[in-house]
């Protein structure tokens, strides 16, 4: 099933080029005052909301997937981790521009085979995610701001220390997150987490959907050209070894975000551009890049 | 006031060595589904629950402060940010250390005045965010874990593009932040996350309780030996700097936690050891290190 949140949280089911309200699911969530469970409450209670989901398909309006706004499916995770320089060809070809290298990106990979490995993961604020709708707001304008389309594999079993074997059954499903990334030598977890700078959507696909999650072609173009058109099979440190990577050091909870690494193919965005991204067996969705609105928030 | 959180989930006040139960004040709080406001929701309702927890203290129940066992009063923040090498004496003594250093960080800061504008802020996971009561777990043995004494500030009313005159504005209260921090050259948001290495505590002292934040001397010892003793007027980037700096790049939510950084005197620490911290005007906790339990989680 995709599971979108549209129209302001309204929650939906999509199907081809159609949208099912089935906002009436949410009903199947506990209201929690304090200090409540971590993670995301939808994904935490998936099953209960999608069993009510499917008993209100047949009954539900309709609405053309062109129609509605998406934002993102996940609200509030307990944390959205990413994998550095996921993808080889990223890290041969992208840091050959000095605008991404710095200076110090290059050099300090140089050699390692896998990067997860010297850097671990790093994070990004959950206060940095939106959906398409609200698109994204570039905060320094004198500085670069480059897109990353990646594959993002929500967690839905909570667990810690999860061993390589048993990883894919903690996986909720899928989406496609945007690293937006201001380039320079701060730390990642600064650099990656303005308000904005990651982008979910257009929905979470549930893990039966996706038969092999490293044979989807991710594609993002920017103003109609395309930037970057790669398999996820070409990830350094695949999902099962990321999820076991992860979980060695903290414990996973329902709705947290791992961002799998970004292909070959990063470049600028400035406000006015039109991002589209699609991958397979998840769809697409496309997003603008706007101006910081000064003082809002 | 100081309100904590004690014996699993009981709300209080503590006054000298007295903790007074407010629990019935959580009532202000409303119950929330999807997708909830973004913050810790304590934080982002504190004025009424105050309010309730003034009404109540009259004929509260009270206990001793030392029988009872304190959790963390912050429980779900969009994010706990953290300024990286904020007291100069802590970057020229600390880092001659090896063990600290790794070989990078002396280096990376030589004739940097002011790290925050290098590094930007990093970002730690809230699902690393313990209370005294569950204390430390040594996520890997075989390495270096060091502790490192913050002032943690709280933030009550969200914000964005905050000036520095209005900054303290913004602030809810003050508590001790412990940043556990394993030693190495991976990114900070992945070596400072691991699970229970952010002891946060003894409670949140609200604003109007401390007249200066950059006069309060913090203290730490490890089996009763002290090794971190400093005021906090030696930070080098000052709260309402802090404040300004994050809020250029994102949101600030009730409940965000800014650590801001530690003094010189970090040391290693191994299963066993018993921590004690102390802040001015805060109060004081202790916590064990313990080793890591295999499979929870």
């Amino acid at each position: 099933m995709k599971i979108c949140r549209f129209n302001h949280d309204r929650l939906g089911l999509i199907e081809g080029d159609a949208v099912f309200d089935v906002t009436a699911a949410l009903d199947a969530l506990p209201a929690v005052r304090w200090p409540g469970r971590p993670g995301d409450p939808l994904v935490g209670h998936l099953d209960a909301v999608l069993s009510a989901a499917r008993r209100l398909r047949p009954e539900a309006a309709r609405q053309a997937l062109a129609s509605v706004a998406l934002d993102s499916p996940i609200t509030q995770p307990s944390k959205v981790m990413a994998a550095p320089a996921n993808y080889r060809l990223h890290v041969q070809q992208d840091t050959k521009d000095p605008g991404v290298d710095h200076g110090v990106h290059a050099k300090a990979l140089d050699g390692v085979d896998r990067p997860v490995d010297k850097y671990g993961l790093f994070l990004k604020a959950s206060s940095s995610i939106v959906g398409p709708r609200e698109g994204v707001e570039i905060v320094f304008p004198e500085r670069r701001t480059d897109h990353e389309i990646e594959l993002g594999v929500v967690i839905g079993k909570p667990g810690r220390e999860i061993a390589r074997a048993d990883a894919m059954r903690h996986v909720a499903g899928y989406l496609i997150g945007l690293d937006m990334t201001v380039r320079g030598v701060e730390e990642r977890s600064y650099r990656k987490s303005p308000d904005s700078y990651t982008v979910l959507g257009p929905c979470l696909v549930t893990a039966d959907e996706i038969s092999d999650p490293h044979a989807l072609t991710m594609s993002l173009w920017v103003n109609g050209t395309l930037r970057q058109h790669t398999s996820t099979g070409s990830m350094t440190v695949d999902i099962p070894d990321l999820i076991e990577f992860a979980s060695r050091a903290y414990t996973l909870h329902p709705g947290d975000v791992i961002l799998t690494g970004t292909p070959e193919g990063v470049g600028p965005v400035v406000a006015g551009d039109e991002v589209r991204v699609a991958c397979e067996g998840i769809g697409e969705m496309s997003f603008k890049v706007k101006p910081r609105q000064v003082g809002a928030g």
